[in-house]
């Protein structure tokens, strides 16, 4: 324990180190930097694939699961895709040291509440080893340090692809430090970075719900949650029923293993005779498996019956809750029980309870006539995305680049002093 | 413990609701029930002083100092001056429903960034029961449902106000359980409160480190941490001298107890000799105790030598430490190494080094020839303060109304869904 505790301060004064440093390197340089990675990893792509292949064989030794095997390879074009992630964010703005806002005090002191980076911040994930290069570069545009903890399956892919990236950046001038990856697959390491508060400003989880909420319930840093989602869509008793049915399959089936999928359908008791039948079956033409309420299955029989724990269910797979509630009160009270706070859907031709939709529900992001699966940075148009926020503070919904910032008050006064 | 957990949950849950019910609650209303606060706790204010003498003779027997007893006593005048900050806060604007972005994407897709209340907020606090009317004020202003955990010395006044203002918040339509104490000296009652994960969204605990610290540590639910600060002045090589005089009088004496007072004065070498030996008498005619680097005692040598504790230390107190530094980067380094970026000044009349520290300090409030005293959420015109919060995440520096809230996205479509 000691001699891990040793090893992370070292990294973690490092990086300390490093962001400090960061304050005085220029947008252009950090774009320079991005660019240059990017360059590094096309061009020792047979570096990547070597470590990855080492990867892949002790993997499918311990047995992992076709998909997990297939998050983790890497090959020409994800190192391709990689390196073109990294062009697309040394093409996004700067949002360090924008001035959000200013203002003269009647004393003449002049407040700029203007945003800088949050410092060093630790990104705890899993399988895929491309989080490594994305999390790597919106830190890096950002002049945060970071400290990268990925998983012990990918753990030669980040190992290669940190020492590319961060000798790219280091030649391209960035701090000494600024990217760095714990290179032990000891489990150790992890519960040492989730008390180093003196070192680590932000952590961020990404991944599973049980490493999430391990980082949240042992953390003593600030976290920011990420990334579960139990999101309903909600057919009003005046929906245009080719609208609902659009969203509706959208929502489900479009990818069904992700958190803004939609994972329990309301459906206004006006309206699921006529609905219900022709919808069951849309969704069972696309390998839907359907769980019902009692109403549901008086409509279409052939369903199965849902349980109390089918409400509380995120499947992240092709299967769907369905109730029928008799108004807008008992899906917005259905939404307050069971639902996530994530991403909630109204579909409905009603002026007034689209507004009162939008006001009651609280989630993280709110629809109306739209599918729940828009909740993602590149699609809200930030250009990146380091994760979905599913808590309040600091950041809720899609985190941009904005969202690896933090404030500073700079004030420009003449000697003024307070009475 | 179960006990405990039990009558807590209870109130966690009535928090909840009562959160959940302000999404229909108009500000007008809500500034209706705050000014039937102000007025209630004027009329029962023989309740309240009442009650408030039961508290001092505890504490009297407990044996509290003379200033916690100070700080714990309630007369017309105090009870007067609660109720007015309950009136201004009513006159505020209210932050809650502002939309603070909105944009269209190119597919249709309108998207809005509205403010929205943080939910359950969880108060901490020490000894003054003021802090109760205060917080519950603040938070009923940005419809949050608030649950407080006062000092033990206080228990009798916190249970007579919270009962008032509570039911004079009923009585004006706000939901039930929106104010709620925790009615108990049980210290228990903070360890269960810390992990209620699944009722309080943010805890903000205010008093002395301690507390903070706990809390911090111990809470799996997000905190604010607030008010810790050891802030610097630096003098630079060309600073007008009486500017600086009249900022570090104004810093260290004006009111050394709190957080933005400045505790380490940093001085160039090339105006110490000057600069020192006049400014030191001014302190010491102030009652100020100077502890003074080893230059410094060359050149004032009746003062203390400083250790190397003194640079650490946050007195709150007529103590100053003070260090001659050869250069601006050597100010730096030691704000660097030994602040808790809280305030930091320069007093200087040269361009590019005020932009370099206005830069290159990370601190909530970097200021430029002013007070380190300013940084509060009146002096900012806010309106309200909350607390001076100093992390990184969600809220830095002080804190009004604004940081009380998190944002959802509303979105407005006509049946888009993702490709």
């Amino acid at each position: 324990m000691e001699a891990m505790q040793r090893k992370l301060s070292l990294m973690g004064e490092q990086a300390r180190a490093a962001a400090r440093r960061f304050a005085r390197i220029s947008s252009s340089k950090k774009n320079e930097a991005l660019q240059r990675m990017a360059q590094a990893l096309e061009k020792r792509e047979n570096e990547i694939v070597a470590a990855n292949r080492i990867d892949l064989q002790a993997g499918e030794l311990k047995g992992l699961s076709r998909a997990l095997l297939d998050r983790l390879m890497l090959d020409s074009h994800r190192i391709h895709e990689m390196a073109e992630g990294l062009r697309a964010v040394a093409a996004l703005p700067d949002p360090v040291g924008e001035v959000v806002r200013m203002w003269t005090r009647p004393n003449g002191l002049q407040i700029g509440k203007m945003r800088v980076p949050l410092g060093v911040i630790g990104i705890i994930y899993e399988a895929r080893p491309n989080v490594t290069v994305d999390a790597a570069g919106l830190c890096l545009k950002t002049s945060n340090a970071i400290i990268l903890r990925g998983g012990s399956e990918a753990i030669n892919s980040n190992r290669t692809i940190t020492a590319i990236i961060s000798q790219a950046a280091h030649d391209a001038g960035m701090p000494e430090g600024c990217i760095q990856l714990v290179d032990t697959t000891d489990r150790l390491a992890v519960d040492v970075l989730l008390r180093m508060n003196q070192y680590i400003d932000v952590l961020i989880p990404r991944g599973g719900a049980e490493l999430i909420q391990k980082v949240v319930l042992n953390a003593t840093i600030p976290v920011i949650e990420t990334g579960i989602g139990n999101c309903h869509v909600f057919v009003d008793e005046d929906a245009e029923m080719a609208v609902a049915e659009r969203i509706i399959l959208n929502a489900k089936t479009q990818r069904p293993a992700v958190c803004n999928a939609m994972e329990t359908l309301l459906v206004h008791a006006g309206i699921a005779r006529q609905f219900l039948p022709r919808m069951v079956q849309k969704l069972e033409e696309k390998q839907v498996e359907i769980r019902g309420c009692p109403i549901t299955r008086e409509i279409v029989p052939q369903v199965r019956l849902a349980t109390e724990n089918d409400w509380y269910e995120e499947y992240y797979d092709l299967i769907l809750a369905v109730r029928v509630v008799k108004d807008l009160d008992q899906a917005l009270e259905h939404i307050f029980q069971y639902g996530t706070k994530h991403s909630e859907a109204i579909v409905t031709r009603d002026y007034r309870r689209a507004r009162r939709f939008l006001q009651e529900v609280d989630a993280a992001a709110v629809y109306v006539n739209a599918s729940t699966r828009f909740t993602d940075g590149f699609q809200y148009g930030f250009g990146a995305e380091i994760g979905i926020s599913t808590q309040k503070l600091h950041a809720r919904g899609p985190m941009g680049l904005e969202e690896l910032t933090t404030i500073k008050y700079v004030v420009y006064g003449d000697g003024q002093i307070r009475e």
